[in-house]
């Protein structure tokens, strides 16, 4: 029988489709699979070598590097941007003030995140708290987001291993509406939402894929679409900025399970993952708390998501953690 | 220049990264060709001879049939939806009820809507008013969506045209959303604010695809991706199911004209219609206004979309529309 199921915490329905259900298994089976990748790429503007080919060094770890920062080359938002062309009558114009980096994460051409050393995958974390705290201090940045794209089918064309971070001028709506949210549930319950969800999941017991001593991760009771995790920081920390280097080890030793476990067992699917923090960094008193959201690309939005607003999800959530955690790693 | 541009009637932002901009005609050359479909497929549930392998026949139009609409066998949503399994502390969850129905567009396996002949089309948008008409007869239904998904990269895996239509019993909040910011546009400015859009459109001139006596149709100045397009009927009326015959044959028109521009100009691409309409319908003198919006599946929505709910654009909108008006027909 199809379901809808609320997300506690951003208040968003989604259907979970129990009629057309699919068995994780099924997932790997339909998949194309991805060529091998070479250690290093003479033509890939991120190997060793081809430095100059990037936009502007940001940021280094390590000589030789092990992870740079570099401006994106096409970038979605840039520091002086100005509005070019007549004024328009009745529509709403802005500069697209901001910025946009690339977190190149190793040298290496073929082995992403799940295949890293731990090291290196704390290195990455590391430069992505580096960053976001940079851009805290750039007074022209309201919104700091780092995200992950893997894969074609995750929307990026660049195999080397990469993350992005967009500083954005403007809050999206979406951002404030879930900070709203928090908020609400703040005021009435005197909690904190992300706090009672990770407590709610651990008491279920059947959607927790990793319960460590500082992070828990779980496929959401509400996934959008299959493989839908959110991974918990457990001290309750409105920005990402304010994570320490034990939590941030700690993320990463979580994070690399996960993610083992999805290349493992869907045969390197195609995901994106991204930080959700509150737009400033104001410390423990807020009541938003940051957490990793993670989405594999299984299954593509389609006429009814874009008009509605609203996912059809085709596997129970409970399902798909009960096959991760089968997966030997 | 990137630049932010803001839908008038949605609200919603996006940003416009010209620097990155790619010409229209590079869309075309991206694209994997689709192989060319047989007039008739044996293996294929939705064509003739295979009508046992369908739901439930639900309507019929000629005979034999030209057009057929039959129940969904893997439906979102049941009419009989009741909730299995022990209740959920903390988190919420509804019985999935509603209607999903399939519309097969055609006998034919290999003719799509562009290429269709022009009655066949009509009797397409003629079965969506009819089914969309009978959803509004079913007490469970509190909102219908009308939508179709084209090809693979638009979430479906049946060659054979056809679209779907949802009957669900809660309205989504992205809908309520439009509705509430049409309402506050009407109490604002005392006039319809998808009728104020398309008169700046047409003084503007830039974006306009057609322009004929009952219907408009332009790319959009907040495009959320390249050929985001809106199809509005000129007689302000909120719900489709008020859509007159003569309307209704206009409109196929016009979109039989903007699907044969895409299909040759772009190569038959990916694309997604839905009729965005009120949840009920109340006439004319609601501050909403039906209308089709179709989005072509050239990008995909990445970490950035998906954490920020903000699209990037990488076309600036009056190129796409340029382009598409110099496409021979």
């Amino acid at each position: 029988m199809p379901e809808l199921r609320q997300n506690l915490a951003t208040q968003e329905w989604v259907i979970i489709a129990t009629e057309r259900a699919r068995r994780p298994e099924d997932f790997r089976r339909e998949r194309r699979p991805r060529p091998p990748q070479p250690e290093r790429l003479a033509s890939c503007p991120f190997c060793p070598g081809n430095e100059a080919s990037t936009g502007e060094t940001l940021h280094v770890l390590g000589e030789p590097w092990r992870v740079r920062v570099v401006g994106n080359k096409f970038p979605a938002l840039v520091p002086d941007a100005r509005l070019d062309g007549p004024p328009q009558a009745l529509y709403r114009r802005l500069a697209g003030l901001g910025t946009h980096e690339v977190i190149i994460e190793s040298p290496s051409h073929a082995r992403h995140l799940a295949l890293m050393a731990p090291e290196q995958v704390r290195d990455v974390f590391f430069t992505y708290r580096e960053r976001f705290r940079a851009a805290l201090k750039n007074p022209q940045v309201a919104l700091t987001l780092v995200f992950k794209n893997h894969g074609e089918g995750a929307g990026t064309s660049l195999e080397h291993p990469h993350s992005q971070i967009i500083g954005s001028s403007v809050v999206p709506a979406n951002i404030r509406h879930r900070m709203d949210e928090a908020e609400k549930h703040y005021r009435k319950n005197s909690s904190c939402v992300f706090c009672d969800m990770r407590e709610e999941e651990l008491k279920a017991g059947v959607r927790i894929l990793a319960d460590t001593k500082d992070f828990t991760a779980f496929v959401l009771f509400a996934a959008l679409s299959p493989f839908h995790i959110w991974v918990l920081p457990k001290r309750h920390t409105a920005g990402f900025g304010e994570a320490t280097d034990e939590e941030l080890s700690g993320l990463a030793c979580v994070m690399q399970d996960v993610l083992k476990r999805l290349n493992r067992g869907l045969d390197n699917p195609d995901y994106n993952f991204l930080i959700q923090s509150t737009p400033l960094d104001r410390g423990e008193t807020e009541p938003f708390h940051w957490y990793l959201s993670l989405v594999v690309r299984l299954s593509k939005a389609a006429g009814f998501e874009l008009g509605s607003g609203m996912f059809i999800n085709t596997a129970l959530p409970e399902e798909s953690a009960r096959f991760l955690n089968s997966v030997k790693i």
